[in-house]
């Protein structure tokens, strides 16, 4: 608690940092204002749709669970609606002054874009910190140790669920405004990227603030939150009557809030090229947490642990600590390599545009499937190494070791929508190329750094939804037992049951994602139709003369998003509950389901993200003047594969890695209520 | 064997049939001998390089393992090609024919086509149930039952292996010339299909018949032949002793090749629309399949078979092969909604086409997705039935009564190339508009046809490679057991590296369609190149006063899809045998390895065989003039996802079903020499 409160306390002095800073003239403050006007229209109507959903959905675990869970519930809902408005504030106010702070330059651009997402990372963070720990504090003390670990489960999937509304809602959102703005503007009408005359524009900009940083910031939340409980759960079910080992995943993010703090205060000094300088920033903050985290396992563990009868030692401990930071940078190298324009899979994208729209789209889908090769296999490596180290209990601490590295990679990612919007803000404000030039260049860096996270948080979310499945496995165990009854389930693949269950889970990244392609499709349908009506009905928006009405597309995507998010956010859950209740499916199909959806979820959710980095990378590759440069044959092309990417990589891909969480806690809640 | 025979020799009556029709005039015929020659020149160079690789695979098993596996494994290889060559001869005497009979009358070229494709049909089962059983009655004679059964996995692996590589090498050929003719051709100078100026236009025809009739030969020939022995695998492990139940899979082939003969003569007799003609043939053979199947149950287990430890009737027995007659009707109704341009999916493509390229490509991988559902569904209703019935014995029943259908249903997968090609020779021998009229409506059939083949294929392919799964644990249970050992392995979930197994087994499909496309991709690319610079060297072309070179196209093609076959083909032996190596994995992460590949090859599968064939159809909506017709913004967008579409259906998506089969026959095979 104590980390936390320090992580809040220096977020709050840094927001202190960013409002001092100039935020530009009378034009950009305007333009910041509709669209910060447009971002909380949006999540205020969110906020009453999922409210709906929640409140339902609380008094069902009122009903059919204890009261505990549900509030668990509705405080890990709370927290993850409340993520999403810190991370879109401080998002708003960050990139006006981001805009103004280019055209001084691009070292103070880049520091004011990072510092804002730098502000949401230690605000998300330190909240998730403080949720879990005082409610398990609060809860212990009411209904007793057993009791409290229970109804952490209700907390999880409150910030689950809410977040797979969230990132969907905000995903398709973004993605809507975006591919429609793109399809009409940049396609037919050949607009530069944020042209005001484009009736979209608003609506492209405000989607950045409500997917990329509230939705984003949602899902990290979430990540964080599960991660820390799923933690608890392994350590309190295999590892009965140890308070240290419940104590341990808590120790380890606090130490990393600090560790983030460090990493922060390094991109505000160091200088040099933007990736270098923040990557430097996540090295810092991981060395630092290298470092502590060594004295506090061994005060925690000073004897080791006992773990499936052999006793572990404290250095065996602290090795699965580190698996989870050394997997954090590895899975950043990895789709670093793979999403970068400095590197050959982008560069065979943008080459293979040369050739047309189609040869674009073959060579980033095979792109994005090659890139889930590498970081599968190390996962493989974190597994087996974890595993070996301390078991089960092993694997839950290298992923929370990975997520408490969540403060500075937030910031990374909040980079990039901040730097875009910046962008936007010099574009309608007519200011001089030069500031357009700094912020596109921060941009692409942007790209690459959110390919990146996207990569961590799938990975750790793989990871995290493997512990879930174990809490799931020794959950049951304990239910049955209490029934008195023997325990009979298997989960072996000679089970037809356990075959059918990998197949229903492996469907469900497929349609869940497949549903979400189609809400964006639909959405970006209606912007592009009612694009081309206004500038057929005012063709004044044309040279200038007439203002486009942004606030018809603004709220037609906002309708199509509130609308579109129900059908696949709620698929997960009624799969879970289906299979639960029909009746020759039941425990052991569930166990193979929650396997199936990790496993494809997995591969569907790199592919995605990685692919649609790679496009959009591709694309600003050949837009530097490469390959013919912006307006040749292979630039079209590279705009199509760039367009097919957007909800691959911000709508779909991301949104998997929630969902596959839901989907583990709902099983572990209603064992119960079902079995 | 006796049904097999009259199989055979029902195809040369067939053949004299096709053969006595009349070839066109004098221009057609020499169009279709320079197709001829140039599939006969790729055939026979793609049989050198894959003798080469098989050479060396029968040195190391008649080293590592016994001489017989060797021998079975020459035997499955040398048949696995002759199914190509056969569905390649047959289908370029047949293509020639059905222009010709284009010219009289629809129903005329429909039979044409199809009969062209039954005679690959009725051949490739025959082959392949002789092969099978002469090969099993030799080796029982001469080394006794026991090896006898275990040799026939040499045979499928021979079949397998070949298959991935003809799938593969002839899916690469025919999609890198198709995509490289489309891209220029139609594209950049709005050539018709199959112009004549286009130097593409032969290696494109050539790609037809080696791709999807020679390919496609082989792979069903691999599915057939590895499903019997699958079944005789299980049946020998599962139920020693019992030789009915080694009976029982081939009587159940045989049959359908009955079934088979009169579903042909069907569609010969009946007249109506093309599909309810072909659907009909289909119906029919499986009925009279369906009617012959109890007589035979009955007859072979009188008084039912005892599957672990309980009696199963007779009646249960016919349940589960009448399961797999069902399952194909149910697949096949399933893709042919997904795939044909009457319903929804395809035709929200074709709208998603008028807002773009970007637009009709989301659309189109959303579809595909979508149609993964259903058919997984019906897999897992289809498992727990026939294990309800028979055990794991009933599973391999269902695959194998499935699979007996291949006849009829072949004929229908042939259809489509044969009649592309028909299409090909009329437009490049001048015939009027009438004739292409016609062949375009039976293509855009053959296009649904070959869809629901591929479908029919992978679920197949799924369900057999399970049984293969089963056979892989029994027989890893008796070579432990026979060295004494206590079999320890455990195949759970909870268990690491069974999880670790399936996400390596998982990525296979991923990066092995990942190669695919990049194959595609750079033979597509390569093609563009040459005939951009045929186009701009000899400017005549493009007036009809010069004659392209279309010899260098052809030999373009030819070299790449025999350079870039090799890695996918050897990716997923390499992955089985570095699993099996390497020293913390091992069977048990070899046994989740193949359950991963299973899983994620499904959906992987279904989704790019029938995302690409409602591409495909829906470009040929477009073309029948609905949404703007041909020449539209929408039909533009609509060439670039048929394009995209056509390594996804014709290269990647059906060479998974082989390779899911190379990599569980390698597991069952290596187990003596490295556990």
């Amino acid at each position: 608690m104590l980390c936390a409160a320090i992580g809040l306390i220096f977020a709050f002095f840094l927001i202190a940092i960013v409002l001092r800073a100039p935020a530009g003239n009378e034009r950009m403050r305007q333009i910041s204002a509709a669209v910060q006007e447009g971002a909380k229209a949006y999540l205020n109507r969110q906020v009453v749709t999922i409210s709906a959903i929640a409140a339902i959905i609380f008094i069902l675990l009122f009903i059919f669970k204890d009261h505990l869970t549900a509030i668990g519930f509705i405080v890990g809902a709370f927290c993850s609606l409340s993520a999403g408005f810190i991370g879109m504030r401080v998002a708003v106010i960050a990139n006006v002054r981001t805009t103004q702070a280019a055209s001084v330059a691009r070292t103070n651009a880049l520091r004011m874009a990072f510092n804002g997402g730098a502000v949401t990372g230690l605000l998300v963070v330190g909240l998730a910190l403080l949720a879990v720990s005082i409610f398990y504090t609060a809860a212990n003390k009411m209904v007793g140790h057993d009791m409290a670990i229970r109804s952490l489960v209700g907390l999880a999937l409150g910030a689950s669920l809410i977040s797979v509304f969230a990132r969907l809602g905000g995903g398709i959102y973004t993605k809507a405004a975006d591919v429609g703005a793109d399809l009409v503007g940049k396609i037919e009408q050949g607009f530069e990227e944020d042209d005001p005359r484009n009736p979209a524009t608003i609506a492209d900009n405000v989607g950045d603030n409500v997917g990329d940083c509230a939705g984003m910031a949602a899902d990290v939340f979430e990540t964080y939150a599960v991660s820390l409980i799923g933690a608890i759960l392994v350590g309190a079910l295999t590892l009965v009557g140890n308070p240290a080992v419940i104590i341990y995943p808590f120790v380890l993010g606090g130490i990393s809030v600090l560790g983030a703090i460090c990493g922060v205060l390094f991109v505000n000094v160091a200088t040099g090229k933007p990736a270098a300088v923040l990557m430097g920033g996540v090295l810092t903050s991981a060395i630092i947490s290298a470092i502590l985290f060594w004295p506090a396992t061994h005060y925690l563990f000073p004897t080791g642990l006992t773990i499936a009868g052999a006793t572990r030692t404290p250095t065996q401990l602290y090795f699965a600590s580190v698996i989870g930071l050394v997997m954090t940078a590895v899975v950043v190298a990895i789709t670093n390599y793979y999403t970068s324009m400095r590197y050959a899979p982008v560069q065979k994208i943008a080459r293979a545009s040369e050739t047309g729209h189609a040869t674009n789209i073959i060579a980033g889908l095979a792109v994005g499937q090659h890139a889930t090769a590498l970081p599968v296999g190390f996962i493989g490596i974190a597994i087996l190494l974890s595993f070996h180290f301390a078991g089960l209990y092993g694997i839950a601490i290298a992923v929370m070791s990975m997520l408490s590295l969540a403060g500075i990679i937030i910031s990374l990612d909040s980079f990039g929508p901040i730097t875009d919007n910046a962008g936007g803000i010099a574009v309608m404000s007519n200011l001089p190329k030069e500031i357009r030039a700094v912020t596109d260049e921060l941009d692409a860096v942007g790209n690459t750094m959110k390919a990146v996270t996207k990569g961590y948080a799938i990975a750790s979310a793989g990871l995290a939804a493997l512990v879930l499945f174990g809490s799931y496995v020794e959950e049951l165990k304990a239910h049955v037992m209490r029934n008195g009854e023997p325990f009979v389930f298997q989960f072996s693949l000679n089970e037809p049951k356990v075959i059918i269950g990998l197949f229903l889970g492996g469907l469900l990244p497929f349609i869940f994602t497949a549903f979400s392609m189609d809400a964006v499709g639909k959405a970006a349908g209606a912007v592009v139709r009612e694009v081309r009506r206004q500038l057929k009905a005012k063709p004044g928006i044309l040279t200038g003369q007439d203002t486009p009405e942004y606030g018809t597309c603004v709220d037609i995507v906002t309708k199509a998003a509130l609308r579109e998010m129900i059908v696949p956010a709620l698929l997960p859950l009624i799969f879970v509950v289906a299979v639960a209740t029909i009746k020759p499916l039941g425990p052991v199909v569930l166990g193979g389901l929650l396997v199936g959806t990790i496993v494809t979820g997995l591969f569907v959710a790199i592919a995605m993200t990685s692919g649609g980095g790679a496009w959009d990378n591709a694309k600003k590759f050949i837009e530097e003047g490469n390959l013919g440069g912006k307006g040749s044959f292979a630039h079209a092309a590279s705009i199509t594969g760039d367009t097919v990417g957007d909800p691959y990589k911000d709508t779909a891909g991301p949104a998997i890695n929630p969902m596959i969480k839901v989907v583990n806690i709902v099983a572990i809640l209603i064992i119960p209520i079902f079995f």
